[in-house]
């Protein structure tokens, strides 16, 4: 890479910065249609503070009412050893060398009550570094239309200054979230324009423009999953070709590799997947040295946190970290939309530049 | 250059007309400030058939009224040899090399009914190829509210989707332009939103947008300003001392070198300026092969004419050359508006750092 190129991201990311500020926009009431779209043509987030305490959902949703209106129905609950769904992890191969993986989570169906209890035993009654695995309902397969639609008629069915000013028919999904403290979401971005509403607990954001996109270290990662431990003749198929490979010679089960703090009696184990690479930020902007690029100190995250009843607009193809504290019952729920983003104009073709330039530096 | 980065350029002209076609989109009703502002933040142009055919000014503007209103009040007149105000343009230095400047018009006061005398004789009377000097009301210095402002009640005074849309105040400038078929503006970018409102004749406009910066080759030009010939020792300056040099051995005086139909008895001559250096476009899309970038060849230029009454919406930071027709009368009559374009958000800064990208692969 030769310097100029290095300049140019650079005096991208300062100038993006001294443009804009890095303090996100305090809005007391929701915008008109128009002065949402405002934000949305400049990429700029903000979060309308108390705008969803009227909304029943933020009025009802205790866990008694999540339990009588749910029960055991079954819900897809994403499985973790460590909080770290859809997470840069390392990855132990066979020969004894680690690489990071795209770990996508364990995914089963639980009874809703039973999962609402496991959260909320973990998050009021272990210490929070105790191991245990972490379990998440975060579907964002619109879950909240179809899995949990007992409780959409408890939200509004589409933000509408959003759905207006985008030209929209509806919402593109409406996603439920309901987990503990120790989810993380990590840092990554979405091809959507997205409205964040909290309800319970508490949401912390870090966010990055696009064009800080040199600073995350977007890397090819292979994809992973976690599974829970089978017999090792079930499980062992390293040429994909779906039979089980001859008993390898006994060897030591190496250990997943996420943290320091993880149960040895974990039942859950990372394994590749096939299927293409998954492009992912590794940069992580609350461990600044740890996988940092040369630009990585030149970003200026900027942070938010959800009350609940607050909403955040969350640009298109923003990078985000999620963090989540739950509330005095022992959860985080959150409500978000979805809406289809732009993809003409400027903007995506424009930021699709200075990321093909910036994976380029490398 | 390493190749790379020549593909990120290609890929992103590729993938912006991709996405965004090569037809202007017509409307047939002016847009609401909502419907402006989804343009606007797709830095997208538009034109609004017949939007302006209800003006005072489309239904007033004769050469007679506007004789009548002006009379032989003072205005500023840009006059070129070729029609070439603010145009690359070549110029012979003294020792015979040649290179391009940034060709400033001669401007003068000329009683208004004069210069439309002129204009109209050399548009009605005279072959088009016919050498003599050029005439324009161009100053777009908010002439519309001074030089002319006997006129601007004549226009409303704003746009109001615009001014509503873009949370402005007002214009921040109203230019009125009086032309004839001669006059080109050569392809630049302004950092306005414009609204541009044809009155009488026509524009043909070649639209190019920021994305395809490394097209219109971009280069750094030397200031030059045409001025009416004077005595030597008036006009030899050549170290900006303000005191003429002493007269040097006779030489042949050196012609000026814009096109070939020049009046040998034109009193203009191009003469450097002391002052910055312009970063100016030299690519022009009618003559694709002359100073065409390896990249040249992949711009798809936008064309649109704008007839009487028609209104377009340029957006900031769009490449535009300009040409136009004259009216049955012999003129060609715009007003535009300009407003202030956003700088803060994603647009600006992506743009220049695109414009940085193709600087640095010369």
């Amino acid at each position: 890479m030769e310097a100029p190129y290095e300049d140019a991201l650079a005096e991208l990311m300062i100038s993006y910065h001294e443009l804009n500020g890095t303090v996100i926009d305090e809005l007391t009431e929701e915008p008109s249609p128009l002065e949402f779209m405002r934000y949305a043509a400049r990429n700029t987030p903000f979060v309308v503070r108390g705008a969803a305490l009227d909304w029943e959902a933020t009025q009802t949703w205790s866990v008694d009412y999540l339990k009588a209106v749910l029960g055991d129905d079954p819900v897809n609950i994403a499985v973790t050893p460590a909080g770290n769904a859809d997470a840069p992890t390392p990855y132990t191969h066979p020969d004894g060398t680690t690489s990071l993986v795209f770990a996508k989570p364990h995914e089963e169906d639980q009874p809703f009550s039973s999962f609402l209890d496991y959260l909320i035993d973990q998050e009021k009654h272990r210490p929070q570094r105790a191991p245990a695995e972490v379990r998440y309902a975060q579907t964002q397969n619109d879950n909240l239309r179809n899995e949990y639609s007992l409780l959409y008629p408890q939200v509004p069915r589409t933000i509408p200054w959003a759905r207006v000013a985008l030209g929209a028919r509806d919402a593109d999904a409406v996603n439920l979230w309901i987990g503990g403290a120790r989810s993380v979401t990590a840092l990554h971005r979405d091809n959507y324009e997205n409205v964040y509403v909290q309800i319970r607990g508490r949401k912390h954001f870090v966010l990055l423009p696009p064009a800080c996109v040199a600073a995350v270290n977007e890397v090819e990662l292979r994809p992973g999953r976690y599974r829970r431990r089978r017999g090792k003749a079930e499980k062992r198929d390293g040429d994909g070709d779906g039979e089980p490979e001859p008993e390898p010679e006994p060897e030591p089960e190496p250990e997943p590799q996420v943290g320091p703090d993880l149960d040895p009696d974990l039942d859950l184990e990372l394994e590749l997947e096939d299927g293409p690479s998954v492009p992912f930020a590794i940069w992580d902007p609350d461990k600044p040295d740890v996988n940092a690029t040369r630009y990585s100190r030149l970003a200026q995250p900027m942070r938010v946190t959800l009350n609940p009843g607050d909403m955040l607009y969350l640009p298109c193809m923003w990078y985000h970290k999620v963090s989540q504290s739950s509330s005095p019952e022992g959860v985080c729920i959150a409500v978000n939309y979805w809406y289809d983003m732009e993809f003409s104009g400027a903007l995506y073709p424009l930021t699709t530049f200075v990321r093909t330039v910036a994976g380029k530096t490398k």
